[in-house]
């Protein structure tokens, strides 16, 4: 069971899924136009326990991924009800659902959004207390916590939560790549970027992001884990914008701002500590340059979604 | 340590713990002008969970009272920041210092506002799975998992989650009986009541409340308690405006709105099943009636705070 099964993770995850066989059943309250995705969605609000436990009830899935979030973190700063809502209110609704319906594994797509700005590599555990500059960071924060109160619970159920850094791949629908594959199908000679262009992140493509959430899911056994899935590089904002106008044969005119930051929330850099999951023995083997590259030619070659 | 310490059940834990001879301290962002309080206070924002480590360090407390959060429910109604920063991102923080400077007894102030709406009388596990009307219920509801799942890390913290009806009485901030007094105190002759004045709830006198928290702390074992804590009655609002003009000696012209709710997010009737709380042997004396009569005569006796 995909609750968000219809965002750019959920898509992804869905489709290999139903590659590999796995019976595949989606919540989500917007539909995704593809027949095999469309026939599994069941369109409703992941906010409503109810309907969560109707869903549980009938498919009774052994897994189930929670990906619903709101996915625009720039408008969650504006109006901090879409990340309370939609990030949050929807893993409490899970939470209440799995109490009463409960499931073998629990896969939850945190972010590294919630340990907030530090100098140092953050790791799963970080010695500084958690501290999230977005409403986003704040609700995957206290999410991470409310699905560990589940185990007290069922200490045998299966709960991994994993920390993705930023994602890119085929079927996005939003993120800085996104963004500028968008931007310059629309006007190929200018390219606005947000922020002063220096921000410098780890981005991972979606394939491999996957990858890994099978490899710790397999491993799971009862209680909590966690795991940050990264990979092993950074590249900042005009490493991003060269691949993609490579990527695009464009040389749009590229305008930056002043700012450190693209908007207000955005944290300016940040490395993820993944050596827990190298030691676990699963290793990312694209850079994040690699990965921008591979998503743009991605994107470049779908059709323009809504 | 009481959190939010200088509010309205603040205040008057906070003189009933001085006055048992305990040692108090409080982290509040908002003073309270009263000497005892005010050398008792670390001034600053219980969301900054650094805060809260360096607080818990120095003073070492046994038992953390939680009660900071958003009190104008109907004002975050309009802005879900104010509950989800007010209301759980303090708690989110206390949950993240206390899982690095554990303390013996946790007590939380939850509210009966976690059920939403509800035909029958809200024992502490109904069967309806909950549904919140208001940010600030749902930031309470989300606060409850958020400190169970300290209880994964310290399994032999104790950990007291109550219920609260509306209380009221002395040293009020907000709240139905206070708003009266206030607009009654600024022009006896009228007084405009939000809603249609059949709201019906429970209402607790604060003295009775801070006796049901320490009867229910006193007994604690290892882990997480729940109960509701509520008077054996209701009350409407018509009826509380009867008690308050009679205690001011007022005669307004009363004036009613249609709606069945005082605002978005008001829970026009709920009724507690308090039947766990009177089995452990804790009864409430106090009927709704009286205690709102008894709350009015308290406020109509203090000076005006801003």
């Amino acid at each position: 069971m995909l609750i968000g099964g219809n965002g750019f993770v959920g898509r992804n995850l869905a489709f290999s899924l139903i590659e590999q066989g796995h019976s595949v059943t989606i919540v989500d309250r917007n539909s995704y136009d593809h027949p095999a995705l469309r026939s599994r969605t069941t369109l409703g609000d992941a906010q409503d326990a109810s309907l969560l436990v109707d869903v549980l009830t009938e498919r009774q899935p052994d897994v189930v991924y929670h990906l619903a979030a709101n996915s625009d973190i720039a408008a969650g700063v504006k109006d901090a009800g879409l990340d309370f809502g939609d990030t949050l209110m929807t893993t409490c609704a899970l939470r209440a659902a799995l109490q009463r319906r409960p499931v073998q594994q629990v896969v939850f797509a945190s972010s590294s959004a919630i340990f907030g700005v530090s100098d140092s590599p953050l790791d799963e555990e970080p010695a500084h207390v958690p501290a999230p500059v977005s409403w986003y960071g704040k609700a995957k924060l206290a999410s991470e916590y409310v699905l560990e109160s589940l185990s007290l619970l069922q200490p045998n159920c299966e709960i991994l939560l994993v920390r993705f850094p930023n994602v890119v791949g085929p079927l996005a629908t939003h993120g800085v790549v996104f963004d500028f594959v968008r931007k310059l199908r629309a006007d190929p000679a200018l390219l606005e970027v947000l922020g002063n262009g220096h921000q410098t992140k780890p981005y991972l493509h979606v394939s491999e992001l996957l990858q890994g959430i099978e490899f710790f899911r397999k491993r799971l056994g009862p209680g909590v884990a966690r795991v940050n899935i990264g990979p092993p590089d950074l590249i900042d904002v005009r490493g991003i914008v060269a691949e993609v106008c490579d990527v695009l044969e464009v040389s749009p005119q590229v305008t930056y701002q002043d700012s450190p930051v693209g908007w207000i929330g955005d944290v300016p850099r940040y490395e993820f500590d993944s050596s827990a999951m190298q030691k676990a023995g699963f290793t990312i083997k694209t850079s994040s340059r690699e990965a921008v590259r591979r998503a743009a030619q991605a994107l470049a070659s779908e059709s323009v979604h809504p």
